[in-house]
């Protein structure tokens, strides 16, 4: 059980610094929730997320928040109650053993962990003297959440995995989100514990930056099969074919994919998509070049040449640049191609 | 039940002058299956398809073959029996009253149907005077199609229906092709009925050329699918991600497609899958190539602007073009593009 995979050699290393009884215990039961929780980036979808966590562990858990803008703490405050709001982020990490971060790009990321880091005393002098778990569920590269996570393993104060996830805002809102978690196999329980607290899946990768990795290739792949069943479906309703059966057909063919059968960019093909509510709601068009962008930069980092997400990405850039597109579901490719509404 | 579609209009005016006695009894009863059976074009497909319609037929019906390969047809009367051989596609057409046609590239089909349709005596002449229905399984763009349908609908001779197919050579000797038809709504029945002699599903998209229009707006989505899970499985491998676990995660997320969950392009993931026989089977990068470019005329014509599939047919003639990639099935992009095998 506490088996370290040969990649995650380098990081069980550190981890075996920390597995003391406080560690163990933690595995063996569910007492560490009594422990206290830190919770950073109270944004559109850390907000939601908190709110769930603080409902679902026991009241008399600490939980101690912070974001940059104090309105936001002192909201969820007021709303939700039963949290302590720490003055930066230090105090977060200084006061609390869980620690999760919701943050937009990799240079919050990076910002955040410089701070809550050093001086490397949480251990040995804060006032919660137990090893941390961070887990930060930023959609980041993978370089950048490694080397914030080496930074961790190396100043021995806690163990460091990336979770991003997928479900957006509707999703964080349920606690019905997918994490899809790079975290050493011995720390995996654990993790599972507390973000099922805030999800339905909790997909274990591999070792650190798996997590990012899986994401980042899936929205790759997502990304393309959204611009090509919007292409699909506009080619084919130019030709004369009926929305509706045209879809049919794809999704009981070799066409089907997500964005064809969930999230069909038609308007009316899939009831409550957001192809029938003007596009509002579901997955930006920014976001996704977000996502789009940091497999892109994670390719150049490993020697991969993309084919087709450059082009992607050109499209994306233009229907977010699209007055009637911007702002709105990435199924929106439809309208930028001039789709039939 | 039969009121003709305003679309269908031209077509269906042109079909109520075939509408006597003999078409009548064909939707009510299945004694039509008495009637000859003409078969043209018994290539990779239209050989095991031949096949399939002599054995699901009364042994009394005629069946009378041409290819313009007389090997083909003799090796299909020594293996199969009780056919047939016409010396021209002609002569298929005088002697029998439904009549397939599978064959290759458009002028295939313009140079059999000039071939058919003249001297325009098939009803008042020849030795079978019943209205013909003449099924085209070719995969073609739609304007030529849309031609010889209207070609033979002036002719008043029979009538013409588009159903391509998918499931490849395999479906083909199984007997479980899905077709896609373009038909007037009061000819479907007997089309439905024959067709599923040698398929599992027969779908109507629509008026005559809405069968072609649904399989290459169904097969551009698939052919950027592909590519499209071949780059995300390739850059996700190369990040050191295990191969089975991101197929795994990603068929359990938005990037799920066809590709991904039944025809994975890195071997072993899939059982079975071309893949894992060194891409040999499946669905063949020329035939890819042909449909793209069919869907690619398709567009010019109706003035819609592909985005992403130019590069797409781009990509597949280089991996054809690839020593090591060429006749292989489409998911050998994978390996084009260097993918860990």
């Amino acid at each position: 059980m506490r088996a370290v995979t040969a990649t995650a050699a380098p990081l069980g290393q550190a981890f075996s610094n920390l597995a003391g009884p406080a560690c163990r215990r933690s595995f063996a039961t569910s007492s560490r929730l009594d422990a206290g929780y830190g919770f950073i980036g109270l944004g559109r979808m850390g907000y939601p997320m908190a709110k769930n966590l603080r409902a679902k562990i026991p009241q008399s858990d600490t939980m101690v928040i912070h974001d940059v803008n104090p309105a936001v703490t002192e909201s969820f405050a007021k709303e939700v109650g039963n949290v302590e709001i720490a003055k930066n982020v230090r105090e977060v990490a200084e006061k609390t053993e869980t620690i999760l971060t919701v943050l937009p790009q990799p240079h919050h990321v990076q910002s955040v962990f410089h701070q809550i880091l050093k001086p490397p005393t949480l251990i040995t002098e804060a006032p919660n003297r137990r090893e941390r778990l961070f887990i930060d569920c930023s959609t980041i590269d993978p370089r950048t959440s490694s080397e914030v996570a080496n930074a961790t393993h190396s100043s021995q104060q806690g163990k460091f995995v990336d979770a991003p996830m997928s479900g957006g805002v509707v999703g964080a809102a349920a606690g019905t989100l997918t994490f899809m978690v790079g975290a050493p196999a011995d720390g995996i329980d654990r993790v599972r514990e507390v973000l099922s607290l805030m999800g339905r899946r909790v997909i274990h990768l591999g070792p650190p930056t798996s997590g990012l990795k899986g994401k980042l290739a899936n929205n790759y792949l997502l990304a393309l099969n959204n611009i090509a069943t919007c292409e699909a479906m506009h080619m084919g309703i130019k030709w004369g074919l009926d929305g509706q059966a045209l879809a049919d057909m794809i999704n009981s063919a070799t066409g089907k994919c997500w964005p064809s059968e969930a999230n069909n960019p038609v308007p009316g093909v899939v009831p409550n998509a957001p192809a029938g509510k003007d596009y509002e709601g579901g997955f930006g068009t920014s976001l996704m070049l977000k996502d789009l962008g940091l497999a892109l930069t994670a390719c150049a980092q490993a020697d991969v040449v993309p084919r087709l997400g450059p082009y992607a990405k050109d499209i994306y850039a233009a229907a977010e640049g699209a007055e009637d597109c911007k702002g709105r579901d990435f199924s929106v490719v439809y309208r930028y191609l001039g789709g039939k509404e």
